[in-house]
């Protein structure tokens, strides 16, 4: 704790969000938002003083940890520059981060098209694909969220698509997920040939020359950190090839450490046409997001006019936030910790913990990206009820764990910088609340 | 000028955008952007150290002028505290964000649903209408911007929109505009009746029973400052209440000070169900916009999920400098400024100006919120060429006034801390460009 923090604030805070705040993806009514005062690293606090282990970072955006004084200090900096320059325009900040992007991105890519989240992203990087290849369909898996605005959210395959379908073109299909397969696969070579089978049948039975992009999330996330089996990413560069198809990954979740590596992709020895993202490439302490784009796609545009666009693109203050969280990254070695917790900590210990738990019925994920797939039966793999879900999170908020849950999961996802000793902590919180919650 | 600045900044500038910046709404090949070094209050400078009047308050949201000093230590302060809170917690930043911005809507309101900017606030309000409704179609004008995802983009009605149609329930109809008057009328009276029957024969058309809403830009902005005629606003709220249509005003260009008010309807005593923001409430110093929701409607979700979302929705950054920059407007009467403006120095400045140079066919506006509409013959109405437009930007850029131009039209569009003194120079400027211009 670093600040001196007031608990009349605290009730403040709640108030005023109590009544004037509209929240996201909820009924509003029955809310009781967790108030956070402050937060450093891997720590966040209450109004009471109360610490708490960020193992949510945020909505999984935290990548280089709360406050970091380097990025802290270059929005400050970038601050008594020049906030805002409006997009058609150059700026310094602008062209630093999009060339940190591109260098860690691959020699494939050209040119960096900015946006103030995932979705607009998401959104581009279709509008790309469309006018590229001058098709329409988008196919994208039900296991995936690609966010909120009209054609994200209908890419969306999750139940957040269904109150929203108003944009055409999209298609949905399977993904590889041994745990629960949709093709009886008994091993992970198994559900990655059926996977890309069942791909190949979609892509087919829809046509192929009316399909524009196949959209993928590198490693599903909010789905369930549903690791890809080898090959199967491989895979699908193959048939987008066959059938000229542009790929895209999206990396809004998955991205800038994550998994241990500046681009999931790139631990799959695969390489996308169009790259989205957003959280991890400056922990969202600014607002952007963005699309890395082929030299081929990018051409492209050289003489069409591209027919997309936004107040905020390439925003000097984001981008400059960008420039020193890259930085500080490789600097620090960010990216290398987030690998070696997940192989050395996290993996090992969270198997463990799965040894230790009939509830645990599944381990899985790489770096900092994990999720523990809750069962009321390990046979029948029956996901546990949202109420032991709820039990759960109370457990582990009143020993000092602030989890991310997302259906019958809890996702273990800390900011990279996480050190194996508040990954010991974590754990210990962690078994200390499966049991309390088996005890009942 | 406040900061040190190197001319081989402005090379580096230059060069990394040509090399790695990927452009909105532009074929990429021949750009030559401008290179912003730095800016304060309502000028900015290049690297050679050349200062300009920002009379496009870059993409109109700079408001407040750039720079402001209490937004700038409020983000600095902020900064220190804690930039990002995931959008399920609370925040005090968010919540006086939020306050702010219901006190100055009116007691109708109830709650803000915080997002990234002007599109996702648009999507955001479509799909409350679509639910409070249960009805699908949104009607919006030809003449207006929405914003580049999904529904904003179709929402749209320029030429934007067209290669953009992936996005079902949109109809598009004609807006009162009287000097290019898609209804035959003479007078400002007869254009907003014949304006208001034929919105009641598209609602009637459509299918009254079929439509969430009317979503318009109060004062349609990049459609040419199009300033509804006296009685259209509230005959529109008439239409909406007889036919059970909700009203969304999109107040994200001329909201917050643009027309001398803190939002544009409350000129026009007329009250919408939501609406929609960003640039001014912050001037865009951090990416953020919003809806404002009627208490009516946001008790829809009292029980009912919202299904819509954004991993920064409610950013402490962003909503700190809306705390801030709300705040130095009230107390800095910089609203009223806009306001003296227009009515004292851009309303009789720019008229002078028609009156001196044939080329402008006409003056339309309100506070600092004006389009000059240029014409190749008065008697016809003939619209400049883009040729034309070109020269007068060079013309203006060259004497230090950096402009805003969409299709014939220069944009007259300084922040709301302008002075009677900068309008002066910036007047002179205007005129000199115009007479070199003619004199071609
Ligand atoms: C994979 C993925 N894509 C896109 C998004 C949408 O990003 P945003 O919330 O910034 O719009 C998310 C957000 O969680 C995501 O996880
Ligand atoms: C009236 C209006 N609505 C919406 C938008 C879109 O806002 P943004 O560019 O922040 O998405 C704009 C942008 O110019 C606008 O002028």
């Amino acid at each position: 704790m670093s600040t001196t923090i007031d608990p009349a604030d605290g009730t403040l805070a709640y108030d005023l969000d109590r009544a004037h705040v509209f929240h996201s993806w909820s009924a509003q009514a029955a809310l009781k938002p967790f108030v956070i005062a402050g937060a450093l690293g891997s720590t966040l606090w209450d109004y009471d003083g109360k610490e708490y282990l960020d193992f949510s970072s945020q909505l999984v955006n935290m990548n280089i940890g709360h406050q970091h004084p380097k990025v802290i200090q270059a929005i400050k900096d970038q601050a008594d520059i020049i906030t805002m320059v409006a997009p058609p325009h150059a700026n310094l900040a602008r062209g630093e981060a999009a060339q940190r992007i591109l260098a860690r991105a691959g020699s494939s890519f050209g040119s960096v098209f900015f946006t103030n989240g995932g979705a607009d992203a998401n959104e581009n990087a279709i509008r790309m694909a469309r006018l590229t290849t001058g098709r329409d369909k988008v196919l994208s898996t039900y296991r995936s969220y690609h966010g909120n605005t009209g054609a994200a959210v209908v890419a969306t395959g999750d139940w957040r698509r269904v109150p929203n379908e108003y944009a055409r073109g999209h298609v949905h299909f399977f993904g590889p997920f041994l745990y629960r397969s949709e093709f009886w696969a008994q091993t992970p070579e198994e559900e990655c040939a059926r996977a890309l089978h069942h791909l190949e049948r979609v892509i087919q039975a829809e046509g192929s020359s009316s399909i524009a992009a196949i959209l993928l999330e590198s490693v599903p996330g909010t789905a369930g950190v549903l690791v890809p089996p080898p090959g199967y990413l491989a895979g699908v560069r193959e048939l987008c090839d066959k059938y000229g198809i542009l790929l895209i990954f999206d990396e809004v979740m998955c991205g800038f450490g994550r998994t241990g590596e500046w681009f999931a992709f790139q631990g799959f020895d695969v390489v996308p046409d169009l790259i989205t993202f957003a959280k991890g490439v400056n922990s969202g302490y600014v607002p952007i997001g963005g699309v890395v784009i082929s030299e081929t796609i990018a051409h492209e545009f050289d003489t069409q006019v591209f027919p997309g666009g936004l107040t905020y693109s390439g925003h000097p203050l984001a981008a400059a936030s960008i420039v020193a969280s890259m930085d500080a990254m490789a600097d620090e070695g960010i990216i290398d910790n987030a690998r070696m917790i997940g192989t050395d900590h996290l993996g090992p210990g969270l198997a463990e913990l799965a040894a230790a738990h009939p509830l645990i019925g599944e381990v899985r994920g790489m770096g900092v990206f994990w999720a523990l797939d809750l069962v009321s039966d390990p046979a029948t793999r029956a996901p546990v009820s949202a109420a032991v879900i709820g039990e759960l999170k109370g457990e582990l908020m009143k020993r000092g764990l602030l989890p991310f849950a997302a259906d019958n999961r809890i996702h273990v996802v800390p900011p990279c910088v996480i050190t194996p000793d508040e990954v010991a902590r974590a754990l210990a919180i962690y078994d200390e609340a499966f049991t309390a919650v088996e005890a009942v």
